[in-house]
């Protein structure tokens, strides 16, 4: 029996080598749907290549270009909440969840509804409501099974022992600029912030990585998947990007996960899982080449975003929800040009200390909250922007 | 209900250690018996403190000079066949084989014929008759939990997922004399040698380590251990001794194991196996003041008894056998004075070329290469001696 797998963000990064991965494992997959936000063009090559039926455009226009051009063979389902339909209406095994940002939440939520698999890529979903998405699983027996080279990292060694687990290092490449000061940090364009030196990635992604914003959201993410409290976790900078994270148990023994730095590893990874299968067309790790591994504390003092999120993860309730979607207008308005590097951060604490906290938000505060904070983000993004212009 | 722990060689490196782990854990641990080669004061002490009720005391003389002290309290073993006797009298849940060299291999299997567990300190028994030490093992349902740190970081890290396995890291930390050219090494003492730079051990293993041997020897034992051929291993140079060894799946992950250099961590793990307990009391990985881990491919120019246990690897059969018996000779030879340093690994390849190979040894054949070996060894370090005084 064929798995079947639905993709969501087909076309992005983790998308396409999801397929990739799929590409080789034929006869152990079907693909039943796949999404995207506008690249119907892409789409309609995907869906010639894994002959599947359905699929969703976010974007109205790409989605009635598509259907003009594929034709009635098949079926399309259109804006955000077509995302939910596809999920809703087409029977899947596993839900790959691959699309960025907040979008990513009314489809996450519909899967463990549908009581899917799910296979995460997204971080912010479960950094809006890490709490609800977790809690809600465990009610409805989903696996939830994280793509993120880190959270995989720590799946894999954790491995269910839950129990005898004492500590979570969670490394850190460092992002770019790691190491610049603040006036070389001013000076950031958008296509520097774009250029990661180990992994290929999103836009959103790479600027999260630039700001360490990124591995922030991770700290919320981990909390929330493996149950663990903020002082569990220890945020360790490792520049080679080969060991993805540890874990340490109670008794003083550390397993760490380590491979090439290629997303396909930890996507195959959560497609057989329990499984491994055979992955030879891969890089393996050449240790004799290696020479060594480097770990140091990170020196956060130039990257106040890593600083708000671990702030932010004390304070826990909505505060996680409102750091996530401030931070993802303010790099939307960066990548537009509209807002530079350094003020990133700036928008974020703005927005926070603005924000009347809620200490246990329900499903519809963090659907107020998300609304609440995107539009106090904008606003704060005009003011700055009118500042600079006088 | 507490387990029952029998220790053979108690008061060597790893049998102390072994009671110190279990001095901390004492509501989960019964001690049932011990044993010591000839250390009747020590064994002594441990007997009084954990109110064991049957010893063994090989050396005969040090047993008349224990039982007159120690009274009729406790039940006294003697000789070497005193191992069999205390293991076949006195029920245990598991048996610690902490005695050195060839002297376990009866005791191991034993212990195998017992079904009790077996915590398995001692290499130079799974080299000389792995494959039929593992398969009576298997027949009898016995589990053999490693304690060496490198099989047990390989243990941990497999954790039964045979079928993925693609290879094994085995690490090294090079010994107190890696990167010493011919000349220094010919000049190494008794002293230089048995001073390790990262673990305190026994004197056997302590010169293996500066041989490589010890390496080889665990090449030899990873084998049995894990049912993989001498290819799937790749021994790995690694200074720091913090990674204990890595496995390698068909996926493209590598899991490593990593700890401090302390021999209560993989003791207490084989003992609580497949629980974890707390160890507060142990130091901890500090992966911030770690700086870096090095990885290097072994240069075995100067290592002559790495690269005869490989060749052994490779041939099977009885080769091993004759590998550990003439280097357990040489190093007992080279710990009295009369062998120099670089003439164990002479003493060995001559021991070996003398040999006639027998493709699948039995139980008798071990024992005759056993002997023949050991004879053999010692005559040619007679003459070597004989040679050196001329």
């Amino acid at each position: 029996m064929k798995k079947r797998v639905l993709i969501l963000g087909s076309t992005g990064s983790v998308g396409t080598s999801t397929l990739e991965v799929i590409r080789h494992l034929r006869s152990n997959f079907e693909i039943v749907g796949l999404s995207t936000y506008s690249n119907g063009e892409l789409l309609g090559r995907q869906v010639k290549e894994f002959g599947c039926k359905a699929v969703c455009i976010v974007a109205k226009e790409a989605a009635f270009r598509f259907e003009r051009n594929v034709g009635r063979r098949v079926r399309v389902f259109t804006g955000p909440e077509g995302l939910v339909g596809l999920i809703r209406h087409i029977p899947a095994d596993d839900v790959v969840i691959a699309v960025t940002g907040s979008a990513a939440l009314p489809a996450l939520w519909e899967a463990i509804e549908e009581r899917r698999g799910i296979i995460l890529a997204n971080k912010e979903a479960l950094v809006m409501a890490g709490n609800l998405i977790m809690r809600r699983a465990k009610r409805n027996r989903v696996v939830i099974k994280p793509v993120d080279s880190e959270q995989s990292a720590i799946w894999q060694c954790l491995d269910g022992r839950q129990d005898s687990l004492k500590k979570i290092h969670l490394t850190a490449s460092g992002g770019p600029f790691y190491g610049f000061d603040k006036k070389r940090l001013a000076r950031i364009t958008i296509s520097d912030a774009l250029r990661h030196p180990r992994w290929r990635m999103g836009e959103k992604i790479s600027v999260d990585s630039a700001t360490l914003m990124n591995k922030g959201l991770e700290v919320l993410e981990t909390m929330s998947l493996f149950a663990v409290p903020v002082e569990m976790i220890s945020v360790l900078i490792h520049p080679e990007a080969i060991v993805h994270s540890m874990v340490e148990f109670i008794d003083g023994v550390v397993l760490a996960q380590l491979s090439v730095t290629d997303m396909r590893i930890p996507i195959q990874y959560a497609l057989t899982y329990p499984k491994r299968l055979a992955c030879d067309r891969l890089l393996t790790m050449d240790f004799f080449s290696l020479g060594a591994l480097h770990f140091s504390r990170p020196r956060i003092e130039n990257f106040p975003c890593l600083r708000l999120a671990l702030e932010v993860a004390e304070k826990g309730g909505s505060a996680p929800c409102v750091l996530s979607v401030a931070n993802e207008v303010s790099v939307e308005a960066f990548l537009k040009g509209e807002l530079d590097f350094m003020s990133i951060p700036k928008v974020i604490e703005k927005t926070l200390q603005r924000h009347r906290h809620i200490k246990e938000p329900n499903l519809k505060d963090i659907i107020f909250t998300h609304a609440w904070a995107k539009k106090e983000a904008e606003k704060i993004i005009a003011t700055v922007n009118r500042t600079r212009k006088d």
